[in-house]
């Protein structure tokens, strides 16, 4: 069984609501020297699939590639 | 300025929906071998900060301490 550390970010210039409601919000908290803040998801797959499938499963499931980039990382097995 | 990546993820044995859905979904588009999808949040947060004050706001409004666990990466400057 192989598992994968997948990180969904939004593109360059692709706005990110999400992102932006938080670095607003821990302004208004007084976290004055927070200069951004950018959410992505972080995807943990587990799966008796190789790299080049998993891509697959990135393009047409687990991001949007209009919008957003992922990179697919291999976790090593303890 | 300091750079943190900060992974969120559901607690141990707290329901993923949106996981689950995903993987469920890749079952029904034929990836047979998918075991697990756990999806949770990345967070890259650029700030004047030092750890003690980023673990605070994970506390405080990035993370849900009641459900989520997180962990937060200071990234190397370039």
């Amino acid at each position: 069984m192989a598992r994968y550390d997948i990180y969904v970010t939004y593109r360059e210039g692709i706005f990110d609501p999400a992102g932006a409601t938080a670095s607003r919000a821990l302004g208004q908290m007084g976290y004055d020297s927070v200069k951004s803040v950018q959410i992505g998801k972080f995807i943990q797959l587990e799966a008796d699939a190789e790299l080049a499938e998993v891509t697959e499963m990135c393009e047409k499931l687990l991001a949007n590639p209009v919008i957003e980039d992922y990179r697919i990382v291999p976790v090593e097995e303890a």
